[in-house]
């Protein structure tokens, strides 16, 4: 039996309220711990309240709002998404999953309807990493997976991180106790917009997510000679840039002809000494490989290296390769998989599942219970940008596979 | 019946006398028009007035040294180059050919040798465009090829000519005076050093030079998509970066595999937005071919063209190509390539005919008079650099040719 329907007016108005709350003509600026941030946690807050969820801060700044199940010593099931933006992004990343989740909750109010397990609304800290550098800040600490690396770091401004969680009811000294052990929290549903343009292009309502990308990242830096683009004869030159070229092409092929990965790009180049009638002596660039799966990184990462070397033997210049901290891929397990397509089939919505390209909260979630994400058409795959969009339809159809799904676990252990 | 003997070690340490004004920790800074090329043309025209030259400076700049000849009516053959360095330069680049001169007509006023032509040695205002962004500037204005921008131009200090002039003895109001009509000069010579690898890596003392190449250069700018490197899948892409790769090698095909011109470079790279996480939208980079052949320019350029449009039709990619203003090649007569062979074997040193891959005064002069240029090797192909270096023997080497093609070209005509 499907879900009860979720006003769809309704969730449209949350997400254009929010989307108020750091709206510029640049688009949305409510980049984490900034003033619009602050103001639109407030407002979240106020709303999860008026949905008879009790509110409370975490020490990572991590906003939880809870109701109790009707069953004694059962784990919560938790929804929930991020409020930041990137500066210049749009109104829909993460803000739809978090007004999703509330105007679930509203719908089962609405409806008085129970739920055996606990139910639990969270609002991650930080997960754009652009109000300060260390992404899925919130998420990683629930998990319990934050480096030392990302306490002692300072952002751009040169304020750390004891300054920022205080402005938003976090506390640093606390940190490792908004760390959550497995068991309490019986799985996590995060609806988000894709973010690409797969759905949108085939014209499907409702994206099951297989798994999130995991991304390994490289700096490499090819060290040739420069000299003089007059004087010096082609057949004694070591140019930089042609061997550089040549990798760039090999990361494409390694994910498109060869299909070893998903995608593979090289974003950045920076060529010295950058003259017009200068031969380029080193050229440094980025590379990332990204797939659902671990093995196929790394086999992408072999198969990059292999040219390297034969490009090193064959034009004389050396290829430094440094590997970045990679990004583990999460996988979703296809059993909660199942479950996203069978709330879509509840409703008739027509489903494809695909990976997710970018990095979400359940990536991190993922380490302490069973997650699954929905996604929803992104109109043109614009994303991080003034320009993104979903339709209320889109965003109401996510919403009720939401509930669905919620409903379809509460039934289960 | 060979030249006389000129003075090996007078000439080096002529070149060392000139090689102490604006001498620096960092190399050479006599760049035109700064106080330290003030002395240097002073220091300069000391030792031309000491070899019994008339010493003038023409309207542009250009020091102008005079010696009779015994046959009136005839022609003067003209010695020079410039003594203007690049910041940071080397102290050979230039002097060598001014020094050179002074040392054959010290040589022959020693000898109490007389010629039937007069004599000119001619030092040019502005070779390198350092000092003042309009290069060959001197020796252009002599050819009577100077352009309206040469002479509205202003510096990177926002100084215009008519300054920077007066303060080399020039005169901006009298500029057109400098132009020599052709049939003034029978001839012109110069020596320089190779700032290439050629001769040095062949063991060959003497350069003829066959042609002073001439450059295509291009703007060029591919226009595709920026998109998200995590969810864009790469048959939705289209990656800038990759169709300018696919064009840098184009450019290294043209010049090394198809043999087109002698050399092709892309040597400045600018990728946008030039982020690890965004697939390139646009990629903006210079190409240049040079060849001593303009048809091999013309065809270079088509290649391109052709390939560009393939890459444009392949990779759903704009291609735009500015064409940057081309310097002309100035090939060099077979019959004065010959003389400057005669000349070396005279003396029993070998030769390699080779095209210039710098631009020099001479390839101006070609306009007026007969050219021809000895190139002696540079240490490792090495210069516009403080490691500039060739050895004290090729330098008088260098300089006993150019006196004895001086003195061949005497007996002609």
């Amino acid at each position: 039996m499907p879900s009860p329907k979720i006003n769809a007016l309704r969730l449209n108005h949350s997400l254009e309220d929010l989307g108020r709350i750091g709206h510029t003509d640049q688009g949305m600026q409510r980049v984490a711990f900034s003033a619009f941030d602050v103001e639109g946690r407030a407002h979240t807050m106020d709303l999860m309240r008026r949905v008879g969820l009790e509110v409370t801060i975490d020490p990572a700044g991590n906003i939880i709002g809870r109701r109790d199940g009707s069953e004694p010593g059962l784990a919560a099931i938790a929804l929930g998404s991020h409020i930041d933006t990137v500066p210049s992004g749009g109104k829909y990343d993460g803000a739809l999953g978090v007004m999703g989740a509330i105007e679930c909750l509203q719908t089962l109010q609405d409806q008085r309807i129970t739920t055996r397990h606990p139910l639990e609304v969270l609002v991650f800290t930080n997960e754009e990493g652009t109000g300060f550098p260390h992404w899925l800040f919130g998420s990683r600490a629930m998990a319990g997976s934050l480096a030392a690396e990302d306490l002692t770091a300072v952002d751009q401004e040169g304020i750390g991180l004891e300054t920022r969680l205080q402005a938003i009811g976090g506390d640093l000294s606390r940190i490792h106790e908004a760390a959550r052990s497995p068991g309490e929290l019986s799985a996590y549903f995060e609806l988000h917009i894709e973010q690409g343009p797969a759905l949108d292009r085939s014209g499907t309502p409702i994206g099951v997510v297989t798994g999130i990308t995991g991304r390994a990242a490289f700096e490499v830096e090819v060290a040739g000679a420069a000299n003089h683009a007059g004087t010096t004869p082609m057949g004694l030159r070591h140019d930089a840039l042609l061997s550089a070229s040549r990798l760039i092409l090999t990361v494409e092929r390694i994910a498109s002809e060869l299909e070893i990965c998903r995608v593979g790009t090289v974003g950045r180049v920076s060529v010295s000494p950058n003259a017009t009638n200068v031969v380029p002596g080193t050229v440094a660039f980025s590379v990332e490989f990204r797939d659902v799966d671990s093995n196929a990184l790394t086999a992408a990462e072999a198969e990059f290296r292999r040219n390297a070397a034969e490009v090193e033997a064959s034009d004389g210049v050396s290829v430094d390769i440094q590997a970045l901290p990679p990004t583990i891929p999460a996988p979703i397990k296809p059993e909660m998989q199942d479950l996203v397509a069978e709330a879509s089939a509840n409703h008739g919505l027509a489903t494809e599942r695909l990976p997710s390209g970018a990095g979400h909260d359940a990536q991190a979630m993922a380490a302490i219970t069973g997650v699954a994400m929905i996604f929803v058409p992104s109109i043109d795959g614009i994303s991080h940008s003034p320009l993104e969009f979903s339709t209320p339809q889109a965003c109401a159809d996510g919403a009720q596979v939401l509930l669905d799904l919620l409903l379809l676990a509460d039934q289960r252990e």
